[in-house]
């Protein structure tokens, strides 16, 4: 056994395998529903932790939060809170806060339109969301530019197309596509082509309310029956400082109503729109969700709402936004505890500022992963793709970072460390100098082992130069084009699109719905 | 203190405070000694760890290890072991290696050219060496090249410069020196360009010795003094599986009567030199790691030793190794496991296999990174530059991997959570809506609040592209080109240099030191 043997003779050796011997040929691991494996990571004390909310609910109680929206001013007032019609300023009480965090659920079944899509938000689970919000696209062929349906839609059939991405966001604005009319554009996207979860925004009632009707008529579902599960999500973001403006607050209260998830997150950069401080920033954070989810639950008791953390910090000099910064990893460690201190689901915020898929951006976006997955986020947003502090969309980046999202999940697999794996047979079988390629307890294990890379190249200086000497972004080109030319939806999905088209035809002639702001 | 307020009318409001109060201008955090804030992670159970260990001794006992140096044969067969001289197979009891941990030093305290650059290894503290044992160097002007004595010089005041970069290594083979001669021109090179602790090749006695004796002379030691203090360090590699060449093991007898630091690291690829599972690739790693402490002990009661991991996967279908995947983290945090069940301080290996310094090689880098801080590694080997497993050191690679490391290390800075950071004053003191880039508790703080990056570029892309769209390898060129230009050696290690050029003159007259293969 110990003559010199190659890889490939490794994998010839596999093929005299006797005939219909079922052996799995490659590695297939479920990144479909991930459950993070590594301990968090804390950056505050328990006292500490203690004392941020506390001072929270003190914010809330003395200086209050401000609040645009009548409706939702006259839902705090008669949840026992103490509103200012003049000022809009609504103050909420720490009694008010308690009844509000007891009826929150700790955890969130969602279902997508297939049962392998379905999620549950909850500790210790983690869902990867790629970029969201981006008004551009950038992709080494076409350039920077300002993103349009046939974008999002190709986003769509690639963020399908991956299961490290569990489900969607508003990845981009489609801007050749009227504002009245684009939700529906983005909406029948998500649904005719990916069967995960689907993103609607909260751009007021008459928006949310098709696009409800929208999820009800594709999944099948009626309205009694939608609003029974979670189907769909939306993104709450607050006007840190202590702001609630129109759309936001109305997107509480519709999501909550119709039994749909709000992530309430504000978005508290340290030094701009928050203390520069970490703790002062979370400490403002907090209690913006807080009033977020005071807001839900008073609107429906019981409704789905997870906890939202996204503070990084800006560069002082500049007052330009940073992400994946040393600050920003703390203040996600710090979220995470104050997370598990209400015992919420969550989400954090990845990302980078660079403004290409560079080596900077590749490390600040795997800096902020690592820092959401250490403080136990439950689900990560801007997870792949997301440059310029979320002014683009990079297609390469987005396959990049698929790659160490992979690798990620591949970490939160299971270590074997029974006697098998520990192999004194394997180290006796092999002589000193030899090597392990040929051993019995390699050939019973190469073809799933270790994690087969998307992107990395492992390939040696000359064979790597002899094709071309491209890089992994290049690589990552040909990858992404690769995957929309074979992209076939889900059949039951694609199945959908002449109802959909029914419905979007007449709401259009109908003049469609003016987004409220 | 309302009204729009921009980055640099903050700065302004920094400028007209009085003259003659002192204020910290610029943040200036302590990377100089590491203290790694995170709590290890795990990948296997304490039971688990004590199967590995417990296995680790039957192969030792049972297999034993092959030792090609007889004067090595003959110190194992006089502390109790089983010796084979015809096989060379040394068998070592468990009963010997429990006497070699109960006299390997936890805590090793090694002393650099200055107070500042001392360190001490052991559990808790992290030092990061950059790249190690390549034989090529590359960068964006002169392209990839074998390394020459000048690329050597150039690294060592990169490595001088950077705090975060801790000691020195064997960085690259300047080729164009005789082997003969190459020890001095090496040791030259970290005695009078640097302070920080220098790395010392075992390529057999009389290199060390010529070695040890410029240390010295540089250091102004006598040989008592020097052989009671550490003053430079080895890596030892076994020849995985099982086997421990004549160099290797001369050095680690060497390095232990002289009192220096031998750091003893298996390479265990798992399926090519080691068992195709994680816990079987540690299994072999921690029987050879034991068997050079036990060689280390019973050359010199107390020797100080560091045990190693650098154990990674290969590619099954090509056999090509590979680093920063999932399974190097694995092994990377199981190893931990074993050092610190062994309670020893522990070096683990970071890296790519990357064939430049793009999107891959930064993700590899970073993960190996993380891997190795979740492990609680005491030295981090290859942390900084080392592209192609090991085949080329990047001079851009190294400062866009000393931006991570710096981050990393100000993850490990304290986050301030007591009232004055919690701020509860700012969150008053700012209106709903406004800003935080005039308080009072952001003036007071926002000259040292966040860390400065080194390479990241965080200006929006109209500005980056004004300024010529450079990526961040790019900009990283300029900087290690901006840091030679105006390197300075610390003075004392300067005016070593007659008295080492005096001493390699003579012994290059004499002949050099051929080295022991």
């Amino acid at each position: 056994m110990l003559v010199e043997t190659t890889g490939s003779e490794v994998r010839q050796r596999g093929g005299r395998r006797p005939r219909g011997d079922r052996v799995q040929t490659s590695r297939r691991p479920n990144y479909r529903s991930l459950r993070n494996s590594l301990t968090p990571q804390q950056v505050f004390s328990a006292d500490q932790i203690e004392n941020i909310h506390d001072t929270s609910l003190r914010v809330l109680e003395e200086l209050g939060i401000k609040v645009l929206l009548a409706e939702a001013r006259q839902i705090f007032r008669s949840n026992g809170c103490l509103v200012d019609d003049d000022s809009m300023m609504v103050r909420i009480g720490r009694d008010v806060v308690a009844g509000a965090l007891a009826t929150a659920p700790r955890s969130i079944p969602a279902y997508g339109g297939a049962r392998e899509r379905d999620l549950v938000f909850e500790t210790g689970a983690l869902a990867f969301v790629a970029g969201c919000g981006c008004p551009n696209v950038t992709d080494l062929d076409r350039g920077r530019r300002a993103g349009t349906l046939a974008d999002f839609e190709e986003i769509v059939r690639l963020v399908q197309t991956f299961d490290v991405l569990h489900m969607h966001g508003p990845h981009l604005e489609p801007q050749d596509v009227d504002l009245r009319f684009r939700h529906y554009a983005t909406a029948r996207a998500q649904l005719t082509l990916s069967d995960k979860i689907p993103f609607v925004f909260a751009r007021g009632t008459p928006q949310v309310e098709d696009s409800f009707e929208m999820m009800r008529l594709a999944r099948g579902f009626s309205e009694d029956e939608f609003r029974n599960g979670v189907h769909c999500y939306t993104i709450i973001n607050t006007n840190s400082p202590r702001q609630l403006d129109i759309p936001m607050a109305q997107g509480i209260i519709d999501f909550a109503r119709a039994g749909q998830v709000t992530v309430i997150t504000p978005f508290c950069l340290a030094g701009a729109m928050a203390p520069i401080t970490v703790a002062g920033a979370l400490t403002l954070q907090h209690a913006e969700a807080l009033a977020g989810i005071v807001l839900a639950q008073t609107s429906r008791t019981g409704a789905p709402v997870v906890y939202g953390s996204f503070s990084s910090n800006v560069d002082m000099k500049s007052g330009a936004p940073a992400f994946g910064t040393p600050e920003h990893a703390k203040a996600t460690l710090g979220a995470g505890q104050l997370a598990r201190y209400l015992g919420l689901p969550w989400r954090a915020g990845g990302g980078s500022a660079a403004n290409i898929s560079d080596v900077q951006a590749a490390n600040e976006s795997q800096f902020a992963l690592w820092g959401a997955v250490l403080a136990g986020a439950t689900v990560l947003v801007h997870a792949a793709g997301w440059l310029e502090g979320g002014l683009s969309l990079s297609y390469e980046k987005l396959i990049t970072d698929v790659e160490v999202l992979q690798m990620m999940a591949e970490l939160f697999t299971e270590t074997p460390g029974d006697a098998a794996a520990i192999a004194f047979e394997a180290i006796e079988e092999v002589q000193p100098g030899g090597h392990f390629f040929a051993a019995q307890h390699t050939m019973a294990r190469y073809r799933t082992a270790f994690y087969e890379p998307l992107v990395a190249d492992w390939s040696n200086f000359g064979n790597w130069t002899e094709v071309g000497s491209k890089d992994a972004t290049q690589r990552a080109n040909g990858i992404w084009k690769n995957v929309l030319e074979e992209f076939q939806p889900p059949i039951q999905a694609a199945e959908t699109a002449p109802m959909l088209d029914e419905f979007i035809e007449r709401r259009k002639a109908e003049g469609g719905a003016v987004p409220v702001s």
